[in-house]
């Protein structure tokens, strides 16, 4: 397990490593009562603290250590079961850049949110 | 207070509510070790999250009902002391659409995070 | 063709559309010296605008009429010849919203620029 | 002027500097029917390319190099005038990166576009 996976904030959202490297990790968790607003939907927060520990985690499963600069999230559907899976892809970088892309989906396969990302690496 | 203010998740990250009307909401919450990762950051999930209810919360203090559809983090510096605060302004808009910028500050005025987002309207 | 690869200004920067389907579009330019920087760049503004044609093209090719409400794009690396190729596939969307990512790359197959972007239909 | 409000692709659109410092610059353009596309609204490309011009000068208008690293931009509002000002400022930053937000107004002052990005310093 990377140390992200073990970070308390995973624990308290209940995020569960699956996979990590730092071309591909993936995150998965139950969505229960507490991700979830006065209209039913899951926080948009919620969704993107699991794809961002998917980015964070795989980013820095590789040789060099990265800090998130930037990313962006857009919410294209509403979760059919209480499953959320994000799995981080590498879609780029340079030796101080790491581009990723994040797809959010339920454990049905719906695509849910498409989260992109940029990390540096620090020294 | 608006609903989004008693919502759980609000409540498993302790964020408070200050401040909330459709052309401004401020929310604020003290950073613990749950919030931070493995490098003593906190964590990009728990900065956006505030974020986020900050902007959900003036985009639903208006007259109509409001789902977030996209939106993005800089990160631009580590806090200084253990609070966040989160000041959301709107910044233009139609009928079916809100934007808005958020600022993510530490309790001594510095700029951490700059959050921009768009809600639309729902009948 | 599409109505966009007839647009003067894809004509201006001497875009062409390749193909056009709402699941996806791809279109080409030639960089010249009026597209490059005084650092020998290519400017952010013509990578952001290929792939935006590709974009628009493809969200249009459908039943519906859609227009851009928000666009990101991401810079990975320099292009290593004097070709741009925006491939624009659709990721997600409901009746209102169309949600696409835009991969911009060289002749030579190089990752580029990541674009992502969302429309939303209108009556 | 700044290298930038000499490029050749400025020349192309039309666009103006009028101001530029590290903290803040301003360009200026009249849409011409070369920006408009078929349905009459101006092309999401050349409000992003007036954008990051303004952006581009302010963040090589201090002591070090910069480069564009990410930028996105959510549309508003249509023009209702035929001029388009884009003003940068700064929003905050480190020895390596610089953040801006551009606002694009038309000539009335209606907010037509927030755009926000980041570049990072070259050695």
């Amino acid at each position: 397990m990377t140390p992200i996976a073990q970070d308390r904030f995973a624990l308290v959202l209940g995020a569960q490593q699956l996979e990590s490297s730092f071309e591909q990790a993936i995150f998965r968790m139950d969505i229960t009562p507490e991700h979830t607003n006065i209209l039913g939907g899951v926080h948009g927060g919620v969704i993107f603290s699991l794809a961002d520990f998917a980015f964070a985690s795989a980013c820095n499963a590789g040789e060099g250590s990265f800090i998130g600069l930037q990313a962006e999230i857009r919410y294209m559907a509403a979760a059919k079961d209480k499953q959320l899976i994000a799995t981080a892809k590498r879609v780029g970088g340079t030796r101080k850049f790491a581009h990723y892309e994040v797809m959010v989906t339920d454990g049905l396969g719906n695509a849910l949110a498409l989260f992109t990302s940029t990390a540096y690496r620090v020294a």
